[in-house]
C-alpha cells in the first residue's frame, strides 16, 4: 500500500462527509513574532501584554488572521492539494480568543458539491471549524474551492449548492473578544483618536502605505501555517505552469491589507467575522501591495455596550496606490485589484 | 475628518513639543530568535540563560540594539515618515536591562529646529526615551533628522540647535548592566580570552567576516521593530526615486556591524552608550557588509570594579573587506564606507 | 596580540585534542517557530504540546535536527572555518530529549588526521558532543571535514583514520525518546494510518512535494544555528569562487528532506540516529529540492515495546522529482542527487 498521499480529488468528496484534519499545532510567542516580522502589524491589543491587560484581556491574544491561517493550513492536505483555485469564503466567525500556548486542531464537513460543465473539475463547499485544546470552537467558516478530478469520466455526485448568508449577523459578533474597558483603552498608545462613533457609513479610507512582497517572506509565512499547497513553494513545477512562477497564498494578501489598514483603522483591534472574500487576481513576489477600505455598515451589538461593529470592505491592489479607491467590478474596472474582502471589525465605543 | 495619518512635516514641530508615541510592544523570546536569525549574534550573555545567570543576571537580557530598534521604531510614525535622511545620533544611554516579557513604550521631545536654506526641508532634533511597563527608562537618545516641509512657504520656526555632548561620560555608564561576577565569566564559552585589560587605546581590529543582505531580511527586521518608514518597504514608490530601489534601515547596518564585531570583541557583552553615529552612505540588498573597529578610549568606572568600558569606533563598509581599515573622511577617503559609529561597550575586567 | 580569530588550519589540530566550543545557546519557542517557518515541519509530536503530552512527553520536544544544527554550529568557528568541504557524518546518536528552555554547549575531540597528497589540505575527524545545562549528553556524532593548511610546507601529523561503525546499533536507540503510549497516539491527528509494522524492508517512497530555497531562508536558518561558515553568507567572497555564489549549508538540505518526508513517513516522529550522510553535490538558492526514501532495515528494540525502528535511506535531489527514485552511484548515475542520508527513525508500534 502506498504511503504517500496525493491529496483528494473532486470525485473523492461526498456530501456530508466529515474530515478530521492532521497536525495539531500549538501557537507560541515565536509564531507571533514571525507574524509581526512578516506583516508589521501594529494593533496595540496584540502588540502589548500591558495594553491588553489594562482593557480586560487576561493577556495579549494571538492575531485573528494568524488563527485563521493556521486553521486553514490544516485543511489544505485534505481539501485543496489538487485545487485549481480558492473561490471564496463566507460565514466566517471568530468564536473564542486564542492565546499563545493554545493548541489548534481542525475539522471540515462537505456542505456542497457541483461538477463543472467541462467535467475536469468541480466545486467543493466545506464548513471548517478550528478548536482549541479544550474543545472550544475558536473559528468557523465556509469556503469553496475548485478541485481537479482524478478521472474525467468519474461519475459526478448529485449537485448541491449550500445556501450561505450574505453577511454574518451583527448580533452574533464578539465571542472571541472579552468585555473591554473603553475607559482604560488609551487612544494615544493605540495610535488613533477615532473610535467607533467617529466612522460614517460610506466613508472611504486610503491606507496610503505600500508593502513589497519577497519570495522568502510568503514561503516562510505559508510554511508557518503548515499550509502545503504546492503552488506556493515549488518553482520547478510552477515554472512549467501558465504563470511561470510561484503563486502567493491568498491569505498573505489578507494579512498585508489588514496590517496596512492600521493607518486609518488603528482602533479596529479585532476581526470578529469575515462575510465574504474574493481573490480577484493572483499576487507574485516583487509586487507592492496597497489597500483602501470603505465602511459598509455600522452596528451596535446590544449585549455589548463596550464595543461597536463596523462592516468594512477592504480592497487590495498590486503596484497601484489607492488614492482613487479602485474596484474590480467598478466603473472603470481596475485590473490592479487583487482582493475584495467584506468583514466585521470591533472598535471600542 | 480624514482617518489616515500622512505623518508630520517640518512645520508641524514646535520647540519643546512632547510626543507620546503609539504601539506599546511586548518583547518576547520570539523576537529574540528572529533577531538572532537575522544577524547571527553570538554574545554569550544574550545567547544563554545559563551563562547570564552564572555571572549575575536574573536571566538572559534582550540584545541592546533590539531594544534600540524597537524604541526607534515607535518614533517613526510621528517623526520621520516624511524624512529625507536620518542625520545623526548622540547621547544615547542604555539605562535599564530589558528582559523578554517587558513592554516598551516611547516618548520624544523636540529639542531643536533649523530650517534649511532651500526652505524645502528642515532639521528636527529630538530627545527620545524608551520606558518599560514599570515606567523605568530603558533607553534615552538624541537624533536629528531632515524632514520635508508640507508647504515651502510655511513660516520657519525660530532656529534652535541644541548643545550635545561629544561623548557620554564614562562615569554614567552601566545602568542597564547588573553587577557581574568576572570570576564566573567563562572566557572559553564566551569565545575569547581577551578581557578589558587586554585592549589598548588606538588598537585596530579587522572583524574579517562579511554578511550579504537580502531584501526579505531587512524588511522582516524593520517590520519586527514596527518601523514604518516607507523607503524600506515600498519598491513601487522607490523605483521612481533617485536610487531606484528600497533603502535599508540604517539600524540594520549597526546590528550587522555589531554581530560581525564578535570576531575580535567577543567579551564586549553590553553596549552601554552610543556617543554618535553617521550613516555615511546607503546600503542596498545584495551588498556584503564588512566592519572594523578601533579602541578610542578606555575607562574604569569607579563604582563598578566588575567591568571596564571601551570606547569604540566601528566602521562598516559595503563590498569591501576591512583589512586596511578604511575611513570615509580619511586619507584616502573610501567610498565603500557606510557607517561610522562611536560607542561605549562594557567588558568584564 | 591580535584579537581576531582566523580559525584553525589543518596543521593546528592534534590527535586526541579536546576542544570546548564557545557560545552556549538557550533554545526557545522562538527558535522552534523559525524552524517551522523555514521548513514547514508537520510531525505532530513536535508541533503540538497536547499531542506530545498525551503520548507521554512532559511537553513538546525540540526537533532533532534543530538540536543537531545548533550543536554543529558551535563547532564551526573552531573546526571548519577554513574547511573546503564537509565530507561525512557517522555514529550520530540522539541521547536526551531537548525542550525549549534548555541551554546547549558542545565539545569536540580530534579522532583522526590525514593529510592529502597535494599537501594543501588534510582531513580532520572529530567526535563532537552536545550537552544540556545539566551536563547530560543530548547528541554525539563523528564528522570528517577537509581543512586547508595555512602553510603547505608545514609538517604533516602522523596519519590516523578512526574506525567508524557502518551503522548505529538498533539496540542502543531511543535515549532521547521517553516511553510513549501507542494507544494514545492518534493516527488521524498525526496524519497517517501507517505505523512501524506497515513498512517493509526495501519499500521505496516518493515524497512527491518540492520546496524551492531562497537566499534569505538559508541565511536565516544558518545564522539561527550561529554557524559562521563564510561560504553561506558572503556573496562578495563567493562571487570570486569557483561556484560564483553562496553555498547552502548541507544541514539545510537534510532538514528540507526530513520535512518533505512527512508525506509517506508521518509517524516517524523521532530521528534516533544518523548512520552516515554524504552531501553529494552543492545546493544553490533558486533550486527546488525533492526527496525519496527507502526502508533499509527494521528493528525491534527489545527494551522498548512502545516503538520500532526503521533504518531509512533518504535521497534528495535538486530540480528533479523523485518518482523514479534517482541515485548518485546508481545505474544510471543521476547528477541531480545532492544528499544521500542513512538514519534510524522511531515509529509507534
Amino acid at each position: 500500500m502506498t504511503k504517500t498521499t496525493p491529496g483528494n480529488f473532486f470525485e473523492d468528496f461526498r456530501l456530508g462527509q466529515k474530515i478530521a484534519h492532521a497536525t495539531p499545532r500549538t501557537v507560541t510567542a515565536g509564531d507571533v513574532a514571525l507574524y509581526n516580522a512578516l506583516f508589521g502589524s501594529r494593533f496595540a491589543v496584540q502588540s502589548s501584554e500591558a495594553f491588553a491587560q489594562k482593557i480586560g484581556y487576561p493577556r495579549s491574544p494571538v492575531d485573528d488572521l494568524l488563527v485563521f491561517h493556521i486553521v486553514f493550513g490544516k485543511t489544505v492536505p485534505d481539501i485543496s492539494l489538487n485545487a485549481v483555485a480558492n473561490l471564496g469564503y463566507a460565514d466566517c466567525r471568530f468564536l473564542s480568543t486564542v492565546y499563545p500556548g493554545d493548541t489548534l486542531t481542525a475539522t471540515s464537513q462537505v456542505s456542497g458539491l457541483k461538477e463543472n460543465s467541462n467535467r475536469k473539475t468541480g466545486i467543493v463547499y466545506l464548513r471548517s471549524i478550528g478548536f482549541n485544546q479544550d474543545g472550544d470552537k475558536v473559528l468557523e467558516y465556509v469556503r469553496w474551492v475548485m478541485v481537479r478530478k482524478r478521472d474525467e469520466s468519474a461519475a459526478a455526485p448529485p449537485e448541491h449548492v449550500p445556501t450561505l448568508p450574505a453577511a454574518v449577523g451583527a448580533d452574533t459578533l464578539g465571542g472571541a473578544c472579552p468585555t473591554i474597558s473603553g475607559r482604560h483603552y488609551d487612544n494615544v498608545l493605540a495610535g488613533s483618536p477615532h473610535r467607533w462613533s467617529d466612522y460614517a457609513v460610506g466613508e472611504q479610507i486610503d491606507h496610503m502605505d505600500g508593502m513589497t512582497v519577497e519570495e522568502a517572506e510568503h514561503q516562510m509565512a505559508t510554511r508557518l501555517y503548515q499550509n502545503t499547497a504546492r503552488v506556493h513553494f515549488n518553482l520547478f513545477a510552477q515554472s512549467k505552469d501558465r504563470f511561470g512562477r510561484r503563486l502567493i497564498y491568498g491569505g498573505h494578501v489578507i494579512s498585508l491589507a489588514r496590517a496596512l489598514s492600521f493607518n486609518g483603522l488603528a482602533n479596529a483591534f479585532h476581526i470578529a467575522a469575515i462575510n465574504g472574500g474574493r481573490h480577484v487576481a493572483p499576487l507574485f513576489a516583487g509586487c507592492t501591495v496597497f489597500a483602501w477600505s470603505q465602511v459598509l455598515a455600522k452596528a451596535e451589538t446590544p449585549a455589548r455596550p463596550d464595543v461597536g461593529a463596523l462592516r468594512l470592505r477592504t480592497v487590495a491592489t498590486k503596484d497601484k496606490p489607492c488614492a482613487d479607491f479602485p474596484l474590480k467590478d467598478g466603473e472603470p474596472d481596475d485590473p490592479a485589484v487583487i482582493l475584495d474582502l467584506d468583514y466585521w471589525v470591533l472598535m471600542p465605543r
